[in-house]
């Protein structure tokens, strides 16, 4: 199966074999996978039977490009609750994704009044409450700040909460855990802004609202906003996606997303949060012990394997690469453990460069699959030393009433036929 | 103008008012543009005068997500040579876009032959020639290998090339410097797919060719493809996009961009050059020495100022912050200076984390314009020491008839009504 490598190299190193990831950076872990051709292939002279689109012109140029129609089926995963009008999600499809960008038409959307379609010339953004000075800003005056840029993930504080059935739910992993995604934002750091207004000494809390029909809103900790918080004006280069927020987003890095409030329109500055429907009929929820868990804003580690992953087939006993992608929202992913048996044994995997805070790490690690029963698991480290919870542990803390914040560890059985399923081990 | 800084920090650190770079880093560099207003404004209640978005449920959920029709005017500016059909160039509008993504929609073509249709189920690439074992492969099994993702610029040699033209070309950025664009690309690493075929030991060149209808290619050297090359089938976190090579891309990072092959058909080890018009016609100059230039691979260090930059306006005396990239093929940007008096005095500007190799870096800098004229420049330097020269001494060594590989100190002139005009200074 494999050339120029030793028995040694491919000496499993955990149960189920999983292979050494350095095998990964040097040539000659090979999958038998190309054909043998006669070295007639492939000559100069055009062909009759060579494809068609060798044998005329091609295309014309276009002023902005959009996918192959051969891929139309990598699209976003509308779903979830969409009675009122507006009010649902759409998920990313991370099992047909590769690195750590998920392209801007990709990104997932969390909507409870639909996308407005905002004029970015009448657009404001007000700054007022316990403030010197409250302040208004267009978009314009805006772009004129100094700009910082940064690789972020944002995660639905509900993403992954099938989790939480008693039953595994059978779905591809963008449709289970999709409500993440991981763009380049660049803006404006909210402190300048925050300063130029002056705070007021007593201040504590902000409400960011957002201009759409419901103007949503939130409230967060000045802490936070004046630590890491940005007026984002641009994804992934080019300006901000109406369903992402243009022209203005709040991004509260590593955050749930809803703090990282779209079409930014008013940050009220307070010393008491605003203890609106988004603090208290959501996110906040009811633990075994009686107590509420509330303001929960950090999302905690979390890691998928989202090749092979349920919905894709293995072709039969062979070497793999298993991707995923892991991420924190307390900073750096220090390291992700990859399982085959389980559970009882683990190997840690190839983090792809480069690592950032708050931002997905792509893992990869080979895998040598026996074409037995094998059950895979993807474990998460970050640079906090906080570990990815297993799912008894996390259902134990948290109860039976959970929603949010899920982020156990997740397992994908794979069996002799090479089909993969969700299971709960 | 700027509060909660001292007069100090306030202190250029070169001539025409730059200012400390550190200054981005702390909040107070503050631009006067936001507008007082009263504390009414922003108040809960649904306002008649309210915008219109803010007053009906906003747009449906979508599939796959586009730009605000309010970025109509952002777009690829189509130019150069179209005869024959499917020959020219797409330009990035770099003036545009923001941080170091280039949107996939955005990236630059260059075409010879048109952008083929292709249909990844009848795709093939061929390695064939000095090998133990000719190999095809299919899209489908180079999905198994195991693979790498990179943040890599792409620049077409003759990007720039209007600098060589004795008077300066007055154009936005993008249309001048705009053949450079910068992805994350993901793929497999060429070494593992030759060392499955087997190179013979006298191997020391690659012709590599696409699958468009001129069937374009060009020899390469086989030590660099087995260094750094791969093959790529994602592009910002999706399947390439048919102008940029769907569904197969040669990456050769750092190179000139033709080396880059789209459409990849076929990789061809030999043991000499194919000589042939990429090689010849083209990608060859003949210097003042009477000597030629050939095999000019590698796209040398270069920096630019997006910001502000012609085309733009400046809207008077205030403190900016100057925007620009800089990148270099040989690998990470070690520093780029800003100049505000056509390079009489220069100082550091700050460097966007994160800085990679052979990949756009963004870099940032304050300066105070006090509304005279001025000429501002940028210079970068790679982390082998190469420094990026000024026009006349490329000039004087490249000579007159110099096409490809135009990487001189760019100068922008401000004059006293903020005009801003592409100079040679």
């Amino acid at each position: 199966m494999a050339r120029n490598l030793s028995e040694n190299d491919l000496k499993p190193v955990a149960g189920g074999g999983l292979l050494d990831r350095r095998l990964l950076l040097k040539s000659g872990l090979v999958l038998a996978t190309a054909q043998s051709v006669s070295t007639s292939v492939g000559a100069d002279e055009v062909d009759p039977s060579d494809p068609p689109w060798q044998r005329k012109t091609g295309g014309p140029f276009t002023t902005y490009g959009t996918p192959s129609p051969f891929e139309k089926y990598v699209i976003r995963n509308i779903g979830g609750n969409r009675t009122p009008a507006g009010d649902g999600v759409s998920w990313t499809p991370l099992e047909d994704l590769e690195g750590i960008i998920t392209p801007s038409g990709l990104h997932f959307e969390r909507h409870h009044d639909g996308v407005p379609a905002i004029d970015p010339a009448l657009h404001r953004l007000v700054i007022h409450g316990l403030v010197r000075q409250p302040l208004e800003f267009t978009v314009e005056s805006l772009l004129r700040y100094p700009m910082q840029s940064r690789f972020l993930f944002i995660e639905c504080g509900g993403n992954s909460n099938a989790g939480w059935h008693e039953e595994p739910i059978q779905r591809p992993v963008g449709a289970f855990h999709g409500l993440v995604s991981c763009s380049e934002w660049t803006g404006v750091p909210l402190a300048i802004l925050l300063n130029e207004a002056g705070i007021d000494a007593g201040a504590s809390w902000v409400i960011a609202e957002g201009a759409d029909a419901g103007l949503l809103n939130v409230s967060l900790p000045l802490s936070k906003l004046v630590d890491d918080a940005m007026v984002a004006l641009y994804q992934n280069g080019e300006r901000i996606r109406p369903e992402n927020g243009y022209p203005l987003r709040l991004i509260v890095p590593g955050w749930e997303g809803i703090t990282s409030v779209k079409w930014l329109r008013r940050l009220h500055v307070t010393d008491t949060p605003s203890m609106t429907r988004n603090e208290t009929a959501k996110y906040t929820e009811l633990l075994p012990s009686g107590k509420a868990r509330m303001f929960t804003f950090v999302m905690d580690a979390k890691s998928l394997i989202t090749s092979p992953s349920p919905g894709q087939k293995m072709y039969g006993a062979d070497t793999y690469e298993i991707r995923g992608l892991a991420w924190s929202g307390r900073g750096r992913i220090a390291k992700v453990d990859v399982s085959a048996d389980g559970g009882k044994s683990w190997a840690e995997a190839h983090l792809q460069d480069p690592v950032l805070p708050q931002c997905f790490t792509r893992f990869r690690m080979p895998w040598a699959w026996n074409g037995k029963p094998a059950v895979l698991k993807s474990r998460a480290t970050d640079e906090t030393g906080y570990v990815q919870p297993e799912r008894e542990v996390l259902v134990k803390e948290r109860g039976r009433d959970g929603y949010f914040h899920y982020n156990a560890i997740v397992s994908w059985a794979v069996d002799e036929d090479g089909e993969i399923t969700h299971v709960y081990a």
